[in-house]
């Protein structure tokens, strides 16, 4: 048996996003740009694409643009914002728990002169609306918050920081980085106030190397890449169309009846939780039920580091993360965890299991029962 | 029949390379950062894809980055070396006549406080390299020149480039943009004392989405997309493995016995040209033998719109391109043409004939029998 519980790194592409690649690179393998009808074809699919998700969404498929991932989704919404903003003022806000996309994007507006205030956590990795309040001033221009935490699966108050930037500062534009959560809540940026959200495809079964950003009509952004004027000026460069067809069709995939996915992963989730509840010494860093997302559980299984328990499972063809796999292979302490409060021995022990619509109950028994009997062994050998 | 005769703008994708994508996306579809087996299996096609690029470039892989495509790698190597060098110098030098991802950058750093030279170019599309000795000067930090123009086909002189950064100034960094060269020369960064070098994967028979750059180990450039630091920090973001497996596969395909498929696309060329210099009022723009790339012919039809012959060989199945087709498909007069002194009439009634190396005799046959038939119709109804 197999059990991949490591979704939120990467998930399979589903056949339909694949044969649909296909065509458009074999048959329909025009350039949008091309005025013939081979590039009217190919520039089909493009906009075939946006009206999908913004369907989704409920939004216009105009506000829709398609980027290289959700690297430069996060990227292009925080570079582009501050650039077009900068007279405006140069603060902006964002979490001390956002994915390195976030982060190292900071850091380098930082380099460039901007002031970046990091709202710490509370022990469930959600930030405190008193803490957003106090930051705002009259120099804040974005404030930039995950939906989903990609490591313990928190779920940040997106509706509630919605309702203090329109009270306190309206023109302050709210970026929602939606890559852990897109696919897997029903998201509607209008109602929640939000101008930019990020999306990868590769989390929902879509192709790696396409993303989107939504932008909401008339957000002041400038463009990160320059070029031939592609997308309205905003990314140049011949379009992705196979990746941009194939996170459409990923997208319809899995937004089609959702709710009920959804409420078979919260059962998942909230079953796992249990199972691992009755373990000594395991800690768990995701909260059940609806406090937290749907497909993530996050557990310490203290005298045992991540990475041993993470080669022992991998022996089983049980595949898990230890702290964020969107980082480069070596090994960082979460940032997440620290934030959270964890105590060392916590943080190094913790692993992260992630699930996608197509997850059985068997194969998360498969890995508790691996765990029940590889974990005794495992902190017997332990180095002291 | 049916002659798709626009693979400058872009190309079939070969079926091996989206045989490979799919065994990416739906069996070995792990994240390469992950630290399991499935991360390391997706790592694999990524070092083989740098590996494949590298033979052939006679470089090594490390020296390999991958971009989201043609555009990102042009944007990444220009703007990267500028910020990266700031404090040696602030001056620049192009040519008039590069791709707009090359000059909408140039424009972007000129806002920035750079100066920018844009070196004019002979009635063949070529830089004199007097001029270039010229422009140089203490501040120059970057000499940035297409291999191959995309619009007509036009060789720039690499080596002599290089040879006056090595007399003049080392350290100068030297980009060629070689997204319409590389696949169709033998390209040698090294002999050609070339720093940075950009490619396309869908002029390649590779997929869209995907590019690459070459960088000279030691080359001082920057980042320009910041996260989880893929790519050893040069270029954040879950890697496009299905995009830079294709890439690395059509790169193979592509240069094995790559001379003699060379040959017959310089045979093809020189027959179209002599083909279209037997009508009348036809001016050829592109040079015939080695004195031009071996896959473009760029011709005026004098007293018919480019669009108007478009759209009626487009009838007939017959497909080809009005000026560059890598901009977005509004009509704007070509930069290239106009720097070669052509006529408005000659410019406004210029169109692409671009081969790859499966293009037919049969092909080329069926296109100017069309034209043949179609011209005179064309000239009589046009507008005066």
């Amino acid at each position: 048996m197999e059990a991949y519980l490591d979704n939120s790194s990467t998930t399979k592409v589903f056949d339909e996003v694949g044969q649909l690649m296909i065509k458009t690179m074999e048959t329909d393998y025009g350039n949008p740009s091309s005025m013939h009808l081979k590039g009217v074809e190919a520039e089909k699919y493009i906009k075939q694409s946006a009206g999908k998700i913004a369907k989704i969404l409920k939004v216009d498929e105009k506000e829709i643009l398609f980027t290289s991932g959700g690297t430069e989704s996060n990227n292009h919404a925080i570079i582009g914002t501050a650039m077009a903003n900068r007279r405006a003022g140069n603060h902006i806000i964002t979490t001390s728990v956002e994915h390195a996309s976030v982060l190292s994007t900071m850091a380098f507006l930082e380099e460039q002169g901007f002031k970046v205030t990091y709202l710490p956590v509370d022990e469930n990795g959600v930030i405190r609306i008193s803490d957003l309040k106090e930051a705002i001033c009259d120099d804040t221009i974005l404030i930039s918050v995950m939906y989903v935490n990609n490591e313990v699966g928190a779920i940040m108050p997106i509706n509630d920081i919605a309702r203090v930037i329109e009270e306190k500062k309206p023109d302050i534009i709210f970026h929602v980085d939606a890559i852990q959560a897109f696919g897997k809540l029903e998201i509607y940026p209008r109602r929640l106030h939000i101008d930019l959200l990020s999306v990868s495809g590769h989390k929902i079964h879509g192709p790696k190397g396409v993303g989107f950003l939504y932008i909401k009509d008339k957000t002041k952004i400038k463009p990160l890449i320059f070029g031939g004027g592609q997308q309205k000026g905003m990314r140049s460069g011949t379009e992705n169309v196979p990746g941009i067809a194939g996170i459409g069709c990923a997208a319809e995939l899995v937004y089609d009846g959702l709710s009920s996915k959804i409420e078979k992963l919260y059962a998942l989730k909230d079953y796992m939780i249990d199972k691992l509840s009755e373990m000594d010494h395991v800690k768990i860093n995701s909260r059940k039920g609806y406090d937290g997302a749907p497909q993530i559980v996050n557990a310490s299984f203290v005298g045992v580091r991540s990475e041993v328990l993470l080669h022992a499972l991998e022996d089983r063809k049980i595949y898990v993360s230890a702290g964020s796999a969107c980082s480069t292979n070596k090994h960082v302490v979460s940032a997440t965890l620290k934030s959270m409060g964890l105590k060392n021995e916590e943080i190094e022990s913790a692993v992260r299991f992630s699930f996608c619509i197509n997850t059985t109950k068997e194969e998360i028994d498969y890995a508790i029962d691996a765990i029940k009997e590889l974990l005794p062994m495992l902190r017997l050998y332990r180095r002291k």
